[in-house]
């Protein structure tokens, strides 16, 4: 099971995700199971859940990991919940853990985990999700930008075949 | 999966594990597995290795959860790399990750965990590892010594059945 | 000293960091300092080093909340070495123990610790820094841009005084 | 600033911290102080605030590295509240950020404090406080025991002085 890819999967909780979002999320879950990968999540509900539950329908296996010291913090359709106990430090785990991650609109936390990842240089994909302006006002290139949960899942894959290659070591991002 | 009981194994890396730890450690992991039990430790070699691959031959999950940010950190027998980039703060997540602790020799790192476990508690079962006395020159009486690692499983089992209700708040420990 | 106002002052690294940037930040600590408040980064060079000149040369009190492990890594303006060992996850510490927090420019790791004092509520003052567009194709209004040191420095203060009153809980960010 | 020494105390929170412990603390804490190096410690009650009053009695300056996310958790005596949000996690970053760490007696919080400070290289100097027996049952010799705030103030100094050298690779503890 070491050689299997995993895929992490950020978004609003269920404050902030709009039933659009879960949609998308649970179709990313579920292609993320087809396609024999894992899903990595935040372990909470909103899009958590949903692509959680899309990965189980498919058969998948979903880590959550989770801000508190709770283990019913997971939703229902986590198999492996990690309780950190961290708070939202919890963030750069949940995108580290992924060879790529897949953002689907999302608020603040989301915002937090796409620094951490283009800082790593993980792959971004996005959804429908933050679209960041430099201080020059350009439109900066880190997030990949996808329109469906099909070419989301299929271009994580091809990233991580291609060019998988995040920074060890935690300096200069 | 998610009713899974998880059961962390703790003690040395391959540094400070002597070949008795490893073998108890294997077999550890081994009944761990036979009992439909996940195994949960620190993903490093030594104990950790031994642990892993004990679970592995009997068919079980294991969980590894990294102190550094390379994947390839993780022992060949890990299923589930959980790449935290925290150093030895990670001991945490690794003993809140499991219902129960077992602890087997082991050095400082080890200690380390056991005193979050036991803070939390995280029902501690010792096989030949640090014994405990307090300011008062008493023996502490939170590690439940056992000899073998069969019995050190079963004790493990019975605690989380009877008594798995840990301290969700992070409060005077 | 524990009714002081703490500012953290975030931007990139050497790497990252323009002259511009550098002279922005050094001119913000001095203000900080001239005000009585304490200023707080993450200790490392760029606009770090610049904001802790700034604030030692107008006689103030400096803390760096290092991610590293090595006292060393601190540059040579910082009084208080805060040694966290956590990698980029002490990105939340920094932005956590200031009452607002002050962005200049900066790169993905800003961007991180913007998320986070957004999630947490906790006021972000805006020079020449990220601007954030939401998924609905709207500027975010939680950055609050201004143009000068002077600004930015007198704007935090404002902030602090009026609204400080960030979530503690871990919830939903 | 940058040259001063830093010194940690551990011990116990006000449910395990006994008076005996407090008094001995608040002596700790002033030592400190007038020796010229600043007083880190966990920010909260008991032990913690004891060290923290004698140090700003002595007219020293205080740290205090809280688990919460809340400012207010810090005990009167504290001038740098560094919020964490990390629950017991932080306990690692309290010992780091010591040159040396004195132990006062201490609950299993402080035990997995002391296993952080061996493990890493940091001197522990031991006030009644754990004695730790390993897997052959020998006294491990980490902790240095003295009986008396002042013999421990003065071998923290002296060992700083003479060996400070702790691990900075987050590895083999």
């Amino acid at each position: 099971m070491k050689n299997k890819i995993f895929i992490t999967v950020i978004g609003g909780d269920k404050d902030t995700a709009s039933a659009e979002a879960c949609k998308m999320a649970e179709e990313v879950g579920r292609l993320i199971a087809k396609a024999g990968a894992i899903l990595v999540n935040g372990g909470l509900k909103g899009t958590m859940e949903a692509a959680a539950k899309g990965a189980k329908e498919a058969g998948g296996l979903t880590i959550g990991i989770l801000p508190g010291s709770n283990r019913e913090d997971a939703n229902p359709y986590i198999d492996i919940p990690i309780i950190t106990g961290l708070g939202y430090a919890r963030n750069k785990l949940v995108v580290k853990t992924g060879h790529a991650v897949i953002a689907i609109d999302g608020k603040y936390g989301t915002l937090s985990e796409i620094g951490f990842a283009l800082g790593y240089g993980i792959p971004v994909i996005g959804l429908k999700t933050w679209e960041l302006i430099d201080s020059h006002g350009r439109v900066d290139k880190g997030i990949i930008n996808v329109t469906t949960p099909k070419e989301a899942v299929e271009t994580a894959l091809k990233m991580v075949k291609k060019t998988y290659k995040p920074r060890t070591r935690e300096k200069g991002i």
